[in-house]
């Protein structure tokens, strides 16, 4: 067996066994396969794809790379959940502390922001002391006494991945199922969870633009987990606008922090209720979806789900005083209105430009090296289906860039689409993809 | 323009610039561009090929990254041949000196054996003394001289291919038309010939083994030529058994040099005339093809060939004693007839089995270090079409090697397929392509 040879036999359109995947997973690790080969062995990929089997035993490899955490000590059955990422997508902040607050467990490994969408991790480090860096003993530790714990991934979790993340990267290898869906499925089934809901985004602001491939996505990452014997259950939800108000680290903080006081945001809450819904119900605290999402309101409206975000805060070296008092948070050096020049109903918001104008505003990274200012980014005071007459504010942006502002008030303002009826109501949560194949979503 | 957009856009099908080609490959020549990321591309390009004007770009970047050899001092029309390779495919030996001895000047650059065929520079390098290591001013003197040249490829000749087809070779990209045309043609152009005649073969012995993809190849090679302003012609020719019947490297020279005494082993001597006779009319010694092929019947003939052919190797300092008297050569240790076990006619022979055959015999290299036993070989008994009586001797091997004999033997049996009726004939030279388009071979 020579990589030669596998790369032809991928190439050609043959599937690998095990045993050939492992040479080349393990061989690429290990330094023994250039990554001239190995870059040449996932275009041949992204051309062929890889069976459902092939997938799984690629994910497998790659999760044994490195550590996989035991949490088989912490009572309950443990849940988390994934996205795979949008504008405004703030949902693990609020729903963490609630799904934990209804009594099921939350291990959660998450990522910095990719491309124009943010990352949970940017989020909380915009908490004054909160930390994310924790061992793999402090992360069992944390989870056992608060019940959630929310950190990035450490270099003992699937090195194999961010081996090949960083050669895909740079050979344009990045956009393609089977090695997106091992990618994620590693790093989750790495951190301990017993179940796992995903939220797999489409339309505009998602990196799966149609439908169909994020159909695709999702049901590979639900196989992946089923095949690992952690019941998945999938959601397919809407992405061509932001979610909530908010984009930007600290606003996104803000934001959630609302909800879990009360606040209403209708689309965060309607997508952090069913999210939280199907987790509680894998959590074996509830029977069904509709119970679950039942406990969810439960705790946000007794407060627990809210004392339970600062007990967590606290436990990793947040300041709670920022969390009870947003107001005492710096301010941005300049803000701007950004108006409406006709009057109708806004029809669209283009999320992902308001996640790159998000990016230029100081709200992200373009390099690995960028510093994020936690404070810029952008507010919506309307959204799509909201009337508008002309001059309305339709948004405020957030700067230090003194420069930034001029071009991004611009991209604003295009962003969004004025018509002159109001748009029809599109589902915000599309369908549900579990071990019994693809539904339309139905509570 | 980063190589990562470069990458992206070849594998989503779209065509590159002539300035994002130059990007790409002078950047890989320069180093700038790391060989995973060339081997990502060249994945990508397998899969989506390249525009004919692409292709022409790419071929004109490999050859203007080393020298292009310039033949305008000498007198004529230049034209040279090249074949994509078969088994038992010796045409360059006696062709070359016969082309020569109709007038028209042939500088050829030929390759070593490449995977289970022959190849040109083994060949003459059987003949004790000869050299095909010439300096580019030597190589000038010697057809200004002799009006033929033989040489192999120099470090001075497209190092750009050199270097991209060792990546290729390991990383399975070496089976993609535009990329296989590229790297023929650059070579081709640099030698400084001004007409082309090339011999795509087709079939099992051949690279491609259906005509489809043959003539796919000859479209290429051929748009490529002409739009250089070489005159190129194209014939594709069957691969499906042996061409003559020596296959090994001194067994070719014999068996070229006993065509050139007048020996007519017929698909030899009809592909050489036709070769020959289009190199010719290209070369303006002929007005037609049929005339070219009565020019080179003629020198074979009048023995004037034979004599250009004794002028080359003695020359190029090889001791033409040998070619005189081939009987002076050293013998294989081991000799053994291959005898048919069942009575009929050989319906087929498998030339890329016997290919590799010779190989295993020690007539061809497995690793780029392996030394050559110019000696062995197997001659052939009987071809395709031929009536056998069980006994009857269908092939001799040769060897110094002991322990490739036995199986070798059986390969070579196991080779020739024997069936109850005579198999129709078959063309050997099926179809021609030229700036005109494809047509059917016909004189």
């Amino acid at each position: 067996m020579t990589v030669n040879e596998l790369i032809r036999k991928k190439r050609d359109g043959a599937a690998l066994s095990p045993d050939e995947l492992r040479y080349i997973v393990d061989g690429f690790v290990q330094g023994l396969i250039p990554e001239y080969q190995m870059s040449s062995f996932l275009m041949a990929t992204f051309f062929r794809g890889m069976s459902v089997e092939e997938t799984s035993t690629f994910t497998r490899l790659m999760l044994h790379s490195g550590e996989v955490i035991d949490l088989s000590g912490i009572p309950g059955v443990k849940v988390d959940k994934h996205s795979t990422g949008g504008v405004g997508d703030k949902i693990s902040l609020p729903l963490a502390p609630i799904v934990a607050a209804c009594g099921v467990p939350v291990p959660m490994i998450s990522g910095h922001g990719l491309g124009h969408t943010g990352g949970t991790l940017d989020k909380l480090e915009s908490i004054p002391g909160f930390t994310t860096s924790l061992s793999i003993a402090e992360y069992k530790k944390v989870i056992a006494e608060v019940g959630v714990v929310m950190i990035g991934q450490t270099k003992e979790i699937a090195p194999a991945d961010k081996k090949m993340y960083a050669l895909r990267d740079v050979t344009a290898t990045v956009e393609c199922i089977p090695l997106i869906a091992g990618s994620i499925m590693s790093k989750k089934l790495a951190e301990g969870s017993d179940a796992l809901v995903l939220d797999v985004k489409t339309g505009r602001g998602a990196f799966m633009p149609t439908y169909e491939r994020s159909l695709e996505l999702a049901t590979a990452l639900v196989g992946i987990g089923n095949s690992f014997g952690k019941e998945t259950i999938g959601f397919i939800t809407d992405m061509n606008q932001p979610l909530g108000m908010m984009i930007g680290n600290w606003l996104e903080v803000v934001e959630s922090v609302e909800c879990l006081r009360g606040k209403n945001v209708s689309d965060i809450m309607e997508l952090t209720y069913v999210l939280g819904g199907a987790m509680v119900m894998l959590g074996k605290k509830a029977s069904s979806l509709k119970e679950g999402m039942e406990r969810c309101n439960e705790v946000v409206k007794n407060g627990k789900a809210y004392e339970k975000l600062l007990q967590l805060v606290k436990r990793q070296g947040g300041d709670t005083s920022f969390i009870e008092h947003p107001e005492k948070y710096p301010q941005s050096k300049y803000s701007q209105k950004i108006n409406c020049p006709q009057s109708g109903f806004v029809t669209a918001i283009d999320s992902l430009e308001l996640g790159f104008t998000g990016i230029a505003l100081g709200a992200g990274r373009t390099r690995v090296d960028d510093v994020i200012d936690p404070k810029a980014g952008i507010v919506l005071t309307k959204k799509v289906g909201d009337a508008v007459n002309a001059g309305d504010t339709v948004a405020i942006l957030y700067t230090d860039n003194k420069n930034a502002i001029e071009s991004s008030a611009k991209r604003i303002e295009k962003a969004f689409a004025i018509g002159p009826a109001k748009p029809k109501p599109s589902p915000l949560i599309i369908s549900q993809v579990d071990k019994n194949g693809v539904k339309p979503f139905k509570i």
